[in-house]
């Protein structure tokens, strides 16, 4: 009897009719004659209304507690799923985080899971049970309860499949599998059969589907397949795994596998800093003492020996972005800083493009001949993004999708 | 610097105003330099929402996922009280029931606790951090999550107390002590200066100032003192210990310490039962299956060598008395049965009673020169209670608060 892992986010399990409905999901899958561990979210909203009771009560509130906190809502999340399959008739037992074993390094909210000791889950598996698993937690060697940072349930998943060896973890989500494009924008962009991790980590971190980029990280690390597919029907969804065939409804040479957005961007630059060795690592370490992850970042000379720094980062990020800046003009002493939060970012992903050329110049001409400007670029080995006026972004999109050969006929 | 244990229900955090209430309140303690433990329950109606969503998901669920669901409850209290104490500037940590210590046995809905493991409290004490315990919970040998039953923080609060020694365990309510009668109902009720642990138990037993029972038994074995007192305001409340003095305000002769009503009286009977031996351990039986908390029974012959029995219990067992009664009728067999929920219990408590005569003749006087008729009447060495038509309580209260000389002057 295989090992089945599923995950379902917090809006699959939003309310008790959707609870019932995942429940089914899972039953059906045991009934195959799997043994099936679930990993759950929180509830729906449950997250954001605990971290808003708290925010009623402490400015700053200690990460520690805000993990005490915030566990609770996964700890809702499995009793309410396991007494749902119990009274189907399907055989069914909760496990908070620690009690299915998961052990964290310590650093609150956004802890790494270490180990996984899978000897309670198989001890349940014996006694016929699904397993339904707390997503998103841990706790450290001395049995302190830490969370593992927004979309921690991807990761709990993956890890809790490679303890069990489970050889598939399938994902639920609201969509049918990862697409070509955001198919609210793109009306032609295809569900993708296979992807590779790679791409899919490129994917993750645009935003198409949005699985945690360290739960797929872990999948790749241990070859471990994801099938990321709906929990709205039965449609086979796209399988994440390693050097993924080409879909078949694709063109062979197909090089570019997917277009992705990303309107979560925001644009600071600081003019004119003195050209002197160690400006620019100030610069990063003041950011990363305030949290801020820097995306693209863009250096150019001047010929009064000045530069002009940019770069990009997350739009909720803008206080501390104007705090460090304006700390610098004056300390550095630089000339002058700008933050747009109106740009945004088109990426064009592919595993192929890395032998193969062209892939940038069609881009570029691309947006050139749709008439919309580029603004910065970055590159990766799989991926091209470019930085443009949120206005165009739609437009891109769709071009982008038709000038790689992408579209659905 | 002494140990002080401080408990806080449910209404004394309902709101983040209220949290911030008792976080003032315990602050103040440890600015007196005491060593304190809190121990809190689920926020207000938090458990009467998870009980409701699962009544929702299950028409029967496990007692361990209930334990698992509502045990979120005080763990959410703790974390926001303890992130509401540092905001303040008083430095706390929160603890929930396994990681404070709290080792129970295996039943689920209504463990009892089997010892307690000081250390982690101690070591936080030794940091100078305010502790914050999760009430009514525990852990047993295997990880497993119990709960202690409704009123199971009282027990939480006591047991946490005599673990660490504490010289007092101060337990908050919304009104200022235990009274001589309940002052919504008796004007001339008393707050007492002190009672007795057997008092307090036939008090709480019958809803006055509601501990659980347990908690009271407990600290009676420990010989620790307990201080009901108002959450509201910093009169002294009563103290609860052994032997306590007769109340300064009362006549020496006292007798009487209170007098208690309960409108929560189910009056079950079964007529024309069988007169051959074992009929009453089958019916008790049968009843306690059930999980029914019988409180008086009453037993009647007949010249037919048939009887007539009749206990009471709590009114919203009606369903589960109809279900066995309608069952013992036809297969014992007997002639009918009847459920009667318009009645009320009145009783007078006071541990000079087993020395004294006379009591129970005021009692019976009082109520005969008011009218009230009397349907049932049960003894303890410390207490006469009698069932009695619901409408006339409140005038049986007051007139016996009176007749015993417990009122105000």
């Amino acid at each position: 009897m295989s090992i089945v892992v599923q995950k379902f986010g917090g809006s699959s399990v939003g309310t008790p009719e959707k609870m019932k409905r995942v429940a089914k999901r899972v039953m059906e899958t045991r009934q195959q004659g799997h043994d099936v561990a679930v990993v759950v979210s929180a509830m729906g909203d449950t997250t954001d209304d605990l971290i808003s009771l708290a925010a009623q009560l402490s400015d700053d509130p200690s990460e520690r507690e805000m993990d005490m906190l915030l566990s609770t809502g996964e700890q809702i999340s499995i009793s309410l799923l396991a007494m749902t399959l119990t009274s189907m008739g399907c055989q069914a037992v909760s496990l908070t985080g620690r009690q299915a074993g998961f052990r964290t390094d310590v650093a609150y909210s956004r802890a790494k899971i270490l180990t996984i000791d899978n000897q309670r889950v198989l001890e349940e598996f014996a006694k016929g049970n699904v397993v339904v698993v707390a997503g998103f937690q841990g706790v450290d060697e001395r049995g302190e309860v830490h969370t593992l940072g927004r979309g921690g349930s991807d990761t709990s998943a993956v890890a809790l499949a490679i303890a069990l060896d489970a050889e598939m973890c399938e994902i639920y989500t609201d969509v049918n599998g990862v697409y070509t494009a955001d198919p609210r924008v793109v009306k032609k962009a295809q569900k993708m059969d296979e992807v590779s991790y790679d791409e899919m980590l490129e994917m993750a971190v645009m935003g198409a589907v949005v699985l945690q980029p360290r739960s797929v990280e872990l999948a790749k690390e241990h070859e471990l397949k994801l099938h990321v597919r709906s929990s709205y029907n039965y449609t086979e969804g796209t399988i994440v795994k390693e050097d993924a065939k080409m879909n078949k409804d694709l063109e062979k040479e197909m090089i570019v596998v997917g277009v992705a957005h990303d309107l979560n961007v925001l644009k600071a630059s600081i003019f004119g800093v003195p050209d002197r060795p160690g400006v620019a690592c100030e610069l990063f370490a003041a950011w990363a003492d305030e949290g801020v992850n820097v995306d693209m970042i863009i250096q150019s000379g001047s010929p009064d020996q000045r530069q002009d720094i940019s770069f990009t980062c997350a739009r909720n990020d803008k206080n501390k972005c104007q705090k460090v800046l304006s700390a610098f003009v004056r300390s550095l002493p630089a000339d002058s800083y700008s933050l747009v939060d109106t740009m945004a970012k088109i990426s064009a992903v592919g595993a192929g493009m890395i032998t193969h050329t062209g892939v940038a110049a069609t881009m570029f001409r691309t947006l050139y001949e749709n008439g919309i400007n580029i603004d910065m670029i970055a590159t990766s080995e799989i991926r091209i993004s470019c930085i443009i006026d949120e206005r165009d972004v739609n437009k891109a999109a769709v071009a982008l999708h038709t000038a790689f050969g992408l579209d659905a006929e």
